[in-house]
């Protein structure tokens, strides 16, 4: 099961549509191969909270229909997909990873869903996110080694396209629930620009995003699109642009290399593989920028190196309230992980918050007057491969991040920045992701830049 | 019943405080005379949606004790209030006036509610509020005159509060819900900076705001900073800002007269009465700024010239997943203005609800520019006296605003500014409310304002 991102192949969907076209394949027989890969799969990778093999096989049937019409409703029509268990689904219960939610079933979809099946998608079940989407795990394990965390929260959407049971999920990422899960699992995926893809009438925190988990980038784009096209994006916001197909690939010409506070812990043989990674962009002509060659990358280092605690302040506070009305309701219903949030969070004042919010306005002016230097930011997505995990040991204090540390995920996410994670590299047999990011709107320029490392830099093995 | 500006005393809160520090009133007694308030009229005004006299005898009983101790939590400890059907109350079902919503009773308190609980105030009711915030009326009839509307969609607070029942009670306001009812029921009340008050998990629309319907400018500014200083304000938000005593009053020297496009078609009683105001705001030493005085004025005119479709745009994309997945369950469960309202947003395309966001960011930076022309805005709060109402007519076409028209409401809704109604008019023996607008965050400043207007400019009759 070792991963080698030189050999490993992602399952997709967008090149088999070109089979749905002539008949020789279909939505069903699709499906029923992703069934396949679940049966065999499933027992040990446990991505999913709820599968419904039944209408997902009337949906697939549906598709191979309008397939054979000639009449899809778009090219995600008959894709298998996995809807992360926050989002409500009108054929599935949404528990969100939490004893308190148990058996909730509000038999309504969140707006990304209902695009989607207005797209004609196939919502095959829904993943498994850590407790509420915070810290405390689910019992998804990593598909390359099921002793080590898959990340999270999007725990199960990483998992299953990681497994190959299917070709795209909905994550969901307020730290970096959705970037790192998929860079520890192989997949691509993108976090959109904060507000880009509609999450629906409960808008979560203010840094909640939905992005598509998948195992290329023209299904991840197609994935987004074909939601937006449909259910724009957040209230209040411009939602995502860019074109209605994949964006071309895109060389870019110069590009900030930003270490983020997570750099100076990095594991060495992670540190010196993404040397090598940059040597290669290099090599194919690319200039980098890092922060002792310009004093606005030196200040948006400086901006983003509390990231973490940033994030953890605004999002604790923002949680609160309906923390604790489920606390209320269900005292025993969370984790002791999430009643210490809410704990933390009920020391806070509002002028603590102000304070964090002031942090994130200063560092989304720094690096929007970055935007000149170059055209994205590449970092890694993840602080090396996935780590360890076993559960938590009675008696001994709680392990902080038993899904992983998002030190790299936090500056996209304050600057609401849109980020895309290719796997483009393997560090002792295990994926790691590189992150692209850029400049609020420009999804479509980050996902090309993204493409076109895909195809033109060699992946690097320690 | 009617109504005169120049002796109508509305229910206050604050002025019982003394009594209740000395032992000679109680908060206990002060419910009764509501409780007794509420039996004589609620009858004919119908402004409750659910009362539980029991849990609010208990909650009061709780806050007398406390005043007995010399412990009162918080100014407003033993206030008895109303609270819009559209929070999640935990000891009251929150209906929403609609009939898809029936029984629904989530058991939780919305954070603004969470918070009013904490500060001792006493949850006396849930208030009718118009068909999910929408235009389709609940039965509440106006305190002065039954056979007019109170306007919506905060009908029940704002009648509520007029007919002295309570001395407070929170609307909310997405065009015009909070400033309109106020302005046709004699109130005073508070439509926030957007963001100020923290509306909970579930964040409605972009232009969504709760706020304070009240007696007296004391009670209104007390009933909002008691909230914000325990829930502050909207994730993303930095919340209201301002003392927490209610802010002395503060005379203008310079106003903007905003004319809005609700001037032309104004009753010539209304125009002329608020004519005469401005007259009086004249005398008082306060320069007067119309469109023709200045170049911002009539382009912040212009900018705001289609407030109402700008604001129906983009409020009826906002709601439509979420309103076609409450019809899809309940097809017969919404009325037929609500499922107007959505067919016409399921015509739109994201570029479609772009463009509104654009014109609204439009006039934002427009009103921004106006801002070193003058302390504040004074317009009028609803065109003229409430509306007769007494019902759809079968085989008729549906009265598109059966409560009232948000014409002069849709500039401070769009601009996200804050606005004051205070009842300085009187039109036909009914409410008249004179407006007060900020830029954003400046809400004690327009309260202070308000608060000089009320105490130093002669109410005018007509």
């Amino acid at each position: 099961m070792t991963y080698d991102p030189r050999s490993f192949r992602a399952l997709t969907f967008h090149d088999a549509l070109p089979a749905f076209r002539d008949g020789s394949d279909t939505p069903r027989a699709y499906l029923e191969r992703c069934i396949a890969t679940v049966d065999a799969r499933e027992p040990v990778v446990k991505a999913f909270a709820s599968l419904n093999r039944d209408s997902a096989r009337a949906a697939a049937d549906a598709s191979t229909r309008r397939w054979a019409d000639g009449k899809p409703l778009s090219p995600i029509d008959g894709m298998p997909i996995g809807i992360k268990d926050l989002l409500e689904t009108k054929d599935h219960p949404t528990e969100m990873g939490c004893e308190a939610w148990r058996g909730n079933f509000p038999k309504r979809d969140n707006a990304a869903v209902w695009a989607l099946r207005q797209a004609g998608a196939v919502i095959f079940g829904k993943t498994v996110t850590a407790e509420i989407g915070g810290a405390h795990p689910g019992p998804t394990t990593n598909p390359f080694d099921p002793s080590r965390t898959p990340g999270g929260s999007s725990s199960g959407s990483a998992a299953a396209v990681g497994a190959r049971m299917m070709p795209a999920a909905i994550g969901t990422q307020v730290g970096g629930s959705i970037i790192r899960p998929a860079a520890y699992c192989g997949n691509v995926a993108l976090k959109p620009t904060q507000g880009g893809i509609n999450r629906g009438e409960r808008q979560a925190t203010s840094m909640s995003t939905h992005g598509p988990h998948a195992g290329c980038i023209e299904d991840m784009w197609q994935v987004a699109i074909e939601i937006t096209t449909r259910a724009g994006g957040d209230r209040g916001s411009l939602g995502l642009f860019g074109p209605n197909t994949p964006p071309p690939a895109q060389q870019p010409g110069r590009l900030i290399v930003l270490e983020t506070e997570g750099w100076e812990a990095l594991d060495a043989a992670t540190k010196a593989g993404f040397e090598t990674f940059l040597e290669n962009l290099r090599a194919a002509g690319i200039t980098l920028l890092r922060r002792r060659d310009h004093n606005f990358i030196e200040t948006l280092e400086r901006s983003v190196a509390d990231g973490r605690a940033v994030c953890g302040t605004i999002t604790s506070w923002e949680n609160r309230w309906s923390q604790r009305a489920l606390v209320d309701a269900h005292p025993n219903g969370v984790s002791e992980r999430a009643q210490n949030t809410l704990c933390r969070a009920e020391t806070m004042s509002p002028d603590d918050y102000r304070a964090a919010l002031l942090v994130r306005d200063t560092a989304q002016l720094v690096h929007k007057a970055a935007a000149p230097l170059a055209d994205a930011v590449v970092t890694l997505a993840c602080p090396g491969p996935a780590t360890p995990w076993s559960g938590d040991v009675p008696g001994q204090p709680l392990n902080p991040r038993p899904t992983g540390d998002f030190v790299f995920n936090a500056p996209s996410s304050m600057l609401f920045a849109p980020a895309v994670t290719v796997p483009l590299m393997g560090v002792g047999g295990m994926p790691v992701g590189v992150q692209v990011m850029g400049q609020m709107h420009e999804d479509a320029r980050v996902t090309g830049i993204a493409r076109w490392l895909l195809g033109n830099v060699a992946p690097v093995v320690v």
